[in-house]
């Protein structure tokens, strides 16, 4: 495994010399970190990868390797984690790297792009794909090492005051909603906005927004919009893998003792891992509360997938006709989403196709 | 989460009494275990979880906590995992749980039942669904702990000389295929058989076999059966998901000082993540080399699949009659699958639906 690889490198053979000597004993050496989250504590389960990381390397290091963590706005401005981890404010960070596309919009992909691999997907590219490293060396110009820290599973499409028929419909539409999946929107028409999630309720309440998106069920019990905004639309096509990206201090990452290296390393993937299971434990919950108050389930009309598809396709080139990076990236991505998805669809996929209509019939 | 809130049970709070005193550090306590794997070191991605572990676990202990991987048979057989590690021949052993559902048919669940979660609803169930801890009350009674370590995600139905145009053609045919899945399509009038991997070939080259069926396209290519079997069926309805497990000697396990079960612990789970994703990037381009080479992509007959489920459900409701752990876990896992089966519905099989179409449109 690649990610392994390095560390093989970087790590426990460097004892090597001609001289018999001791080992750096990583036990001795106390780190404290401070890890700034772009989410409040009442996203529990985005907030709480953070919890298990840090847990993890404590329990791993007998509390040598300390990481203390902070909820949004604590140390730096929630949507600035690259910028304070970037100049050591923070040594990490935890955030979607996608909210930094106005820096490079290939920020975009340690989150996930529209239409891009589904989540399984994104993980294999991400580590047997050699997905990770390209991206760390496109975040290595802004000091940053990238680490993958949980995902959400295909999200929701958001909430809608009224029905959306087709694509017509999302002409002159208001929405919250941000990134490239803003960028897509727009060119169907869609009037994209920023907007604090604090702020969507009473905006959809007074009609001056007309649908929010926001994550999964289970996020979105929160903001309580069932009842103002209730046609609730799936899927999420701009966000069929979200991951979450924990940032480390270039220069700290690279001072760490290697053996920190690999505990951070494998801890990071192990609350990744714990942060997917937990949303697909809990959003089928929330879900059916939702729907119990109010929530009217509806699928995104073809001709509106259709057409968003096409618009995506088409902003990918413009964008990488000036943005090497950002073009090498997709390329790269895109071949692998290519390759891989003839596999799902005769294996999960067919399986999923196979259960759904047994449980149906049965 | 539960196994961190167990971690915090036994682990750093404990030094909470009234004297003041220096916490037993782990890393004065040197461990060396043995790790007997079922599998050879040919099947890299299943064995090579074993070693992605012990790296993992050396690392964050300054190589103080050794694991030491052997392969199939280098200590006991293959298939005596469970007596190997309840006798603490070997500290643990790595292995599929459902090779010892003649002890018990509740070992089947540690691996997964036909027509059970997918791969993403099971690791939901084990992790935060309370099923590995409800595996574990029923391991307990085998002085075992049960920590899940790596999956395949669906595998293939297997390899068939003849094709299968619908349930009729099962009708005595000798197939290689062990577990629940064997006792599901004998309902069928399949006659299910064991054999070594190392013998299908030859049987099926003499005509003495009529199908095999072992993991997916990476694993299966090894075999070599594209030339001889050629009409290679999806999905693997009996293995929708198929996790490995890692089984602790549990007196052994409950002497580990707190911060090395926790360094298990989470090497587990980042392990078990890493070989779903190595599966997931190796299988497509072997897939792709299995059809270049002959294999003859066949989906399953509907009437097939139909009976197959009726007999599940049938087989099920049997052993459940006279084995109450078995209809415990049952229960609690199809209850947990009914109710996560709507969100994946919506959620990511909806967006594989619309990419699976649109990739093909564009």
């Amino acid at each position: 495994m690649k990610r392994r690889e390095f560390m093989k490198a970087a790590g426990l053979g460097v004892a090597a010399s001609g001289v018999a000597m001791p080992a750096i004993a990583q036990s001795t050496t106390t780190i404290n970190w401070r890890l700034q989250s772009s989410y409040p504590t009442s996203l529990d389960t985005i907030y709480g990868a953070c919890r298990v990381l840090s847990q993890a390397v404590a329990e791993a290091t007998d509390n040598k390797f300390k990481i203390q963590v902070f909820a949004a706005g604590e140390i730096i401005p929630p949507l600035s984690i690259v910028d304070g981890v970037q100049n050591g404010t923070v040594e990490m960070g935890h955030t979607g790297s996608y909210f930094y596309i106005g820096k490079d919009p290939s920020f975009a992909f340690g989150t996930g792009i529209p239409f891009g691999p589904n989540t399984r997907q994104q993980q294999a590219w991400f580590y047997h794909g050699g997905g990770n490293d390209l991206l760390n060396e496109f975040y290595a110009t802004y000091k940053l090492y990238h680490l993958p820290l949980g995902g959400t599973g295909t999200q929701m499409g958001g909430w809608f005051r009224k029905e959306i028929k087709s694509k017509a419909d999302l002409a002159g539409l208001k929405m919250r909603i941000g990134g490239l999946a803003g960028n897509v929107l727009q060119r169907l028409g869609l009037v994209p906005t920023q907007l604090a999630a604090g702020d969507i309720y009473t905006s959809l309440e007074r009609g001056t927004l007309d649908a929010a998106e926001f994550v999964g069920p289970f996020d979105d019990e929160k903001l309580g919009l069932a009842k103002i905004a209730p046609y609730y639309y799936y899927p999420g096509f701009w966000e069929g893998a979200a991951s979450l990206s924990l940032f480390v201090n270039l220069d700290k990452w690279n001072e760490l003792p290697p053996g920190y290296k690999s505990v951070l390393n494998t801890a990071a993937g192990y609350a990744a891992a714990d942060m997917l299971a937990k949303y697909d434990a809990q959003n089928p919950v929330a879900l059916r509360r939702l729907v119990a108050n109010g929530a009217q389930l509806r699928a995104f009309p073809q001709d509106l997938l259709q057409e968003s598809y096409k618009a995506a396709t088409a902003l990918y080139a413009e964008i990488g006709a000036s943005n090497p990076t950002f073009k090498k990236i997709l390329d790269h991505q895109m071949a692998f989403r290519n390759q891989v998805y003839p596999w799902t669809q005769i294996s999960d996929f067919s399986y999923d196709s196979l259960m759904l209509l047994a449980m149906r019939q049965n």
